[in-house]
C-alpha cells in the first residue's frame, strides 16, 4: 500500500530514523582494542536508565523472554518456590515458564484489567514464616491489558513482611517509558527488551541485576550456560562479550540511550503520560468506550487496551485497520481475544502519530459497525493536548 | 522533537523507505560497461510516465528550474517571443526567467486562484497572424495556489489557431501524480523534477522533449552548454552522460519508476484524486474554510491551499504547526503570503498520513484563534474515504 | 582512520551492502496477516541451504552458542552421556557447556591442528555396547585453528558401529560456505549462526533439527523454555514466533538466502575453495609460513590460521595490523594465543578483498620483525587465482 | 560478483559509510525555521576548506561543469576574451565551453602530461597591454592525465604583468585533497564538485567567488538565470535557496566537512601525498612503467595515469579489471585513449584500499600480456608506506 504503515502494536515500536541510521554499519571485530569504547558506553548509560549505581546491566542476545529465564536460572535452585501474580497474557507466560522450568509457583490470580495486588503479596509473604519463597515476581506493565502496577508497593510488602526474597520485575513495556528505580525500590532483577521504550528492533534482552542477585547466582545450582550472568559480568568487565554480539544493535543501543539522555528521563516520562492522556481522552471521552484497565490507578502510559462493545469483534477492527488503512493495532490475546484492540503509545511518538492511530481506529470501527461519533476521538485528544504543556527537551 | 516529522509541503515529498534504501549505495564507475543497464532502464520507464513513444526523456543534474531554462535556451533564439500566463508564484518565476534571459513575453495575467485561460490563449494565438510567437508556456499545476490547468485545452487553442508555436508545459507538481499525456497533447517540452510525484529528493531535473523540439534545438542560436539537449541525447544513446551523474539518484529513480509502474499509473492518479478529495472535504465541509482555487475545475489533486479567515495569519498557523506539532505545511508566497497555508498531498501518501495533517492543522489553527470545529476535518475526510473504493494496486 | 576498515576476523563477516539495505526497514507488526510471507520464505529457503527436505529449520534470537544449548537441552535427559572431540577453542567451549549443563562427556582429545578423528569415534561407539551414548558431537570447522572435519566420516562411524546416538554438528563457520548435507549425512541437529556464511550480523541462532531429534525432544526431560524446539515449531507452522523476532534480521536473512540461491550453492562452495586456495598459496608458497592445520585434509576453506615463527608474537602482528593498517585479523585463542593470527575468508569476499588482507598482513609482519619477502604473498595468490576459472554466478 | 567493488576512478570517489548514513534522511521543509542551521553550517565550513574569509561559497544543484558555466556567465560579457591552457580532456572541455558560449579564447596548447605553463601565461598577459583579457582560466589538477599545476605561479604571472583579469581555477579534482588557498592566491572563482575530495555523490556544484567576482557579476551582461550568483547569495544570506535543494546532499556535505575538519586539512593533504607516493612507487619502481605526468613537478596527488607499454591496450586492462576482478579503473580519454589507465587516489582512502587497486591492476595487466613482475607493485608501495609516518588525525 502507498504511504507509511502506522505501527501501534505495543512493540516492536517505531524505531527513529536516527537509530536506523546508527545501525546501518559495516561489521567490525568485536575483540578489537577499540570495541570496549562502544560496549562500555552502552553499559554505563544503561545504569542511568535503570536508575542504579550498584546494579549491573547485562545485555543478552535474546528477546526479553530470555531475561525472564536468566533471572530464574541464575538466582534460584531447582524446585525453588516463587510468588507471582497473573492478570494478562504476559504475566501468564512468565508463570508458565516458572512451572516448565520446575519451580513451584504460588500464583495470585487477579482479574484481567487490574494489576499486581500489593496487599495479597504482603499476606502471602507474611504467611511464609520460614522464608521458603525465594523470589517475588511482579510485572510493572502488563502489555496485554494495558495495566500498570505499583512496583514500589510490592517492595514495601517485602519490607513490611521482613521477607528476604529476591524481587524480580518485568519492566519490558515500562522501562525507558515510565519511571523505574532499581536502587530505590531495591529490585534484584529488572527484565526488559530492546523493542519497546528503548526504540530498537527486537534482539537484545536488556536486564539489570543487583549485588544480592549476583551473590545468589554464585551459589545457585540451577544448570545454565547461555544465560549465565557471571560469564557476562566477567567478559563485560573488560568490555567484551562471551559470544559474538550484534554490532548494529550495540550501535543502535548507544544512539537510543543518547537520545533518551539528551531528552532527559523525566521529560521522557512526562511525554509518555502526556501522549497517553490524549489517547485515553479519545477512548473514554470521545468514543465513549471503556479501557480494559478497570480504574485510573491501573492505566498504563505505554499501551491502552480498548474494549469493543459486546456483540462486536475487536479482531475484525484490527484486520480492517491493517488491510484498508495501513494501521497496525495490537490484538486481544487469550482470554480477551476479540474483546479488545490495543494502541501502543510507547517509545518514539508524538501527537500527530497518535492522531493517525485515533483517526484510523475510528474509521476501522465504523467500518465494522461500532458506532462511535466521527471525529470525536481526535477532538478529545486535541483538547487534552492543547491544554497542556508540550513535552520538553525532546530529542531531535 | 520526539516522533516523526509530518511533511506536507508540496515538495520535497515524503520519500518512501523503499526508495531511501535503493539510494543507499556505494558509488560506482559511471563509465563502466554495466552502467548503461541502469541509465537506460530509467530512461525507458520515464517514457511510460510521460506517456510518450516519440519523445525523448532527459535527466539533468539540476532542479526543475534548470529544465525551464533548458526549454527556453535550447529551442529558441535570443529575443524570441513567447506567450505565457501568470497566476501564482511559480508561473511568475517562469515568466521572470524568460525576461531575464532576454525573451519577449506576452503575459496573460490571471487572478491567483484560477488557472490557464484557454480562451485567452486562443485569442492571442489567433491574433498572431505572422506566427512571431515561438513558444506557448503553460503550467499544469500552480503549486503556490493549488490550481490545476487544462493542458489539453491549450493544445486545442494552438490547433484551433493553426499556430505552429512550440508547447512547453511545466508539470513539476503534476507529473506522476495526475495524468499527463506528452504524445496525445503534442507537448514539445514537459518540465518536471524529482522531488514531487517521483518521490525522490530534489536534484534531478526531469524533462521530456518532442522530435519537433529537438529539431528546433538543432537550429536555435541561444548560447547554452550545461543544459544542452543534444549533448545529453548523444551521450544517453549509449547509456552514458556528458558529465558525472548522481549514482544514488539514478538508483532512486529506477526504484521510484518501478513502484509507479507496479501500482499502475491510472491507479496512481485515482489515489491522488481520492486522497485530495478527502482533504478538500475536511477543508470545505469540515472546517467550512475556502480554498484558494476558486472553482472545482481549478482544484488541484496534488496540493490544497487553504485560505485563512481575514484577520488571521496563515504564517502563524504554519509556525505553530511546525514548532508545536512537528508538522510542516506550505506557506503562502508573494501575493498570498499570510493569507493561506498549503497542504501537499502528492507522491507517497495514504489516508492516515493526511489525517495527521488535518488533525495537526486543526490544532494549529485553534491555537492561533481560528475557530474551526474540533474534529470536523477528520470527520469529513473520514466520511469521504469510507464511502469510496480504496486505491488499488498500490505499491508495497 | 580514513578509508574502509578491512575485516577478516572469521565472523562477523562482511555484510554486503545489499543486505545492509534490506535490513534498514521500519518495524512492523510481527503478528500481522502479512508477516508469515516473510518468515515462511526464510524457513523454506533455509531448508535448501541445509540440504534437507525432512529436517526443520529453527531460528532463535540468540547467538550460535544458544543453538548448542538448544540441541543439548531439547534432545537429552539430565546427566546423559555424549561423545565429543576437542581440538580448538570452540570445540572446547562446547564440551565445557555440556559439562556445565550436567551431561557426562566422553572427550576425544586431539592435537590442535587436526580435526575430528573418525576412527576414534568409531572405536568409542563400537565399545558402547549398551548404547549409553545418547549424542555424538562434531564440529565441521574449528574456527580457532582453521581446521575442517569430515562429517560424513563421523556418520559412517555411527553406521558402522550400528549406534543409535543422535548426531549433532556444529557448522557455525561452515554452513553456506562449504558443503553441508543434513539429509544425506543424517545429521540430527545442525547448529549455525547468522554472522558467518550467512553474511549477516550476529543475532540469529540458525539451526536445523531432524525428525528423530524432534521425536527425542518430545520425551526428553531436560528443563528448557526459551530454547524449546516445540514452541518454535508450533508457532512457525503458521508463520509466527513464540516471542518478538527481529524484523531487520529476518529481512536480512531473506535477502542473504536469496543471494546464496541466486549464486547457486555449489558456486558458493567453489568460490570459497578458490578464495581459500589463493590465501593458502600466499601463506605457504609466498611467505613460506605454516598453517595451524597440519595437513591438507584439515585445511579449512573458511579460515586460515597462520603460525608465526617461534620467537615472534602473533598478537603483536594483529595489533599492528589494526592500529596502523585498519585491518582486523583473528587472534590466537587459549592454547595458541600469540602463536598465530587468523585470516577469515568466508561469506561475501573476492580476490581483491583478500589481496588487501594479504598485503596488510605482510606489512604488519614486517613491522613486527617477521621476515617475509615483500610482495611474495600477493604474487603467490595472484598466480593461484589467475590460473583458475573465476567463480561463476556470483551475486550482484 | 561477490564481495565489494573496488572503485578507483578519479570520481565519484568512495563515499564513507558515515556520509552514506548521514544522507539516509527523510525529506524536510527547506523553508522551515530550522533549515538555515543546516545550510549555514555547510557554507561556513566550506569557507574553511576554500581557505577564504572574504570569498563566498555557493552550492549549485548541478555537476562541477555547471560551475564552469556559472563562472563565465556571471562574471563576463558576451564575446569577452579569456586566456586558458589545454593539456587534457577536462581543460579541453572547459575551453570548448567558452567557445560554445561565444567567448573568445586564447588557448595555450601544452603537451598532455604537462601542466599550466606559468611563463607562457605571463607572456600572454604582458602582451595584452589593453587588458582585453577579462579572465584567466587554469586547472589545478587535470584529471585526465594526472597532472598538477601550480596555481600560485599563475597568480604571480598576473601580478607580474600587473594584469587586472579575473582568475578562475578549476579545482574539481584538487579541492579538499591537495592545498587550495582562495585568499592567498587571490582566486576570483574556484570551481569544484561534490564527488571528489568532498567524498559525496555527484550532484552539487561547489564553487567560491571573490568580492571582485561578485562585483563583476553585478555589471556583467551575459544572460543567466539558473546559475545566477546573486540569486544564490541573496537567498543564502538568510539560510535558504532560490529553488529546492537536495536535503540528503546537504546533510552529506555537512558530515563530509565535519570529517575533513576533524581530521585537519593539513593532515588530509599529507594523507593524499602519502597515499599517492605509495601508488607512484608501485608504478615507477615496482612495475617499471611510466606516468603520463612527465616530471615530478606535474605529479598529481589525487590521480595517477599509468602509461601502458606500446603495443598493449589500456582499455583492455580496464575491461579485464572490471569484469574479472571487480575493480574500476579510469580510462584514457580522447588523445590518450587506450594508452593509459588511471588510478584515482583521492577522497576517503587508505593503504589497503590502494593495495587492492595495485594488486588488481597487476593481475589485469598480466592477464592482458603486460609483463610486470608479480607482487612488485605491492612490494614497492609497502616499502614506501612502511618507511613514512602514518597520516595523523584521520577521521573515524
Amino acid at each position: 500500500m502507498a504511504g507509511r504503515n502506522f505501527l501501534f502494536v505495543p512493540g516492536p515500536t517505531n524505531v527513529p530514523d536516527r537509530i536506523l541510521r546508527a545501525m546501518a554499519v559495516p561489521m567490525e571485530d568485536h575483540r578489537s582494542s577499540k570495541f570496549p569504547e562502544l560496549s562500555q558506553r552502552c553499559l554505563a548509560d544503561l545504569k542511568k536508565v535503570f536508575k542504579t549505581t550498584s546494579g549491573t546491566p547485562i545485555i543478552f542476545p535474546s528477546s526479553g523472554t530470555g531475561c525472564w529465564e536468566a533471572a530464574l536460572t541464575n538466582c534460584l535452585n531447582p524446585g525453588d518456590r516463587v510468588l507471582a501474580s497473573r492478570f494478562g497474557q504476559f504475566t501468564h507466560l512468565w508463570v508458565d515458564m516458572c512451572q516448565r522450568l520446575g519451580f513451584e509457583v504460588d500464583v495470585l490470580e487477579v482479574e484481567w484489567g487490574e494489576g499486581a495486588p500489593a496487599e495479597r503479596y504482603l499476606e502471602a509473604l507474611a504467611a511464609d514464616k520460614k522464608h521458603t519463597i525465594r523470589a517475588v515476581l511482579v510485572c510493572q506493565n502488563e502489555t496485554a491489558t494495558g495495566v500498570n502496577s505499583d512496583v514500589a508497593a510490592i517492595r514495601r510488602a517485602l519490607d513490611d513482611a521482613r521477607h528476604p526474597a529476591l524481587l524480580f520485575v518485568d519492566s519490558v513495556s515500562a522501562l525507558a517509558s515510565v519511571d523505574f528505580r532499581m536502587d530505590e525500590w531495591q529490585v534484584d532483577v529488572c527484565i526488559s527488551g530492546s523493542q519497546k521504550g528503548l526504540m530498537l528492533p527486537a534482539g537484545l534482552g536488556v536486564t539489570c541485576v543487583s549485588e544480592k542477585a549476583l551473590a545468589a547466582a554464585k551459589s545457585a545450582k540451577y544448570p545454565r550456560c547461555y544465560f549465565d550472568y557471571q560469564d557476562m559480568v566477567t567478559a563485560n568487565a573488560s568490555g567484551y562479550f562471551p559470544y559474538t554480539p550484534s554490532i548494529p544493535m550495540l550501535y543502535g543501543l548507544r544512539e537510543a540511550l543518547q537520545m533518551l539522555l539528551e531528552e532527559g528521563l523525566e521529560n521522557v516520562f512526562y511525554r509518555h503520560s502526556y501522549i497517553a492522556g490524549g489517547v485515553r481522552a479519545a477512548i473514554l471521552e470521545g468514543w465513549k468506550l471503556k479501557l480494559c484497565a478497570r480504574a485510573p490507578r491501573w492505566y498504563s502510559d505505554t499501551v491502552s487496551a480498548v474494549m469493543v462493545p459486546s456483540g462486536t469483534d475487536g479482531a475484525a477492527v484490527i484486520a480492517r485497520a491493517f488491510t484498508r488503512y495501513n494501521l497496525a493495532l495490537g490484538a486481544g490475546l487469550s482470554k480477551v481475544a476479540g474483546k479488545l484492540f490495543r494502541i501502543g503509545h510507547l517509545g518514539d511518538s508524538n501527537e500527530l502519530m497518535l492522531m493517525a492511530a485515533i483517526a484510523g481506529s475510528e474509521m476501522a470501527m465504523l467500518d465494522c459497525g461500532i458506532k462511535v461519533e466521527p471525529g470525536s476521538g481526535v477532538a478529545a485528544a486535541s483538547a487534552f493536548w492543547r491544554e497542556r504543556p508540550a513535552p520538553a527537551g525532546a530529542h531531535a
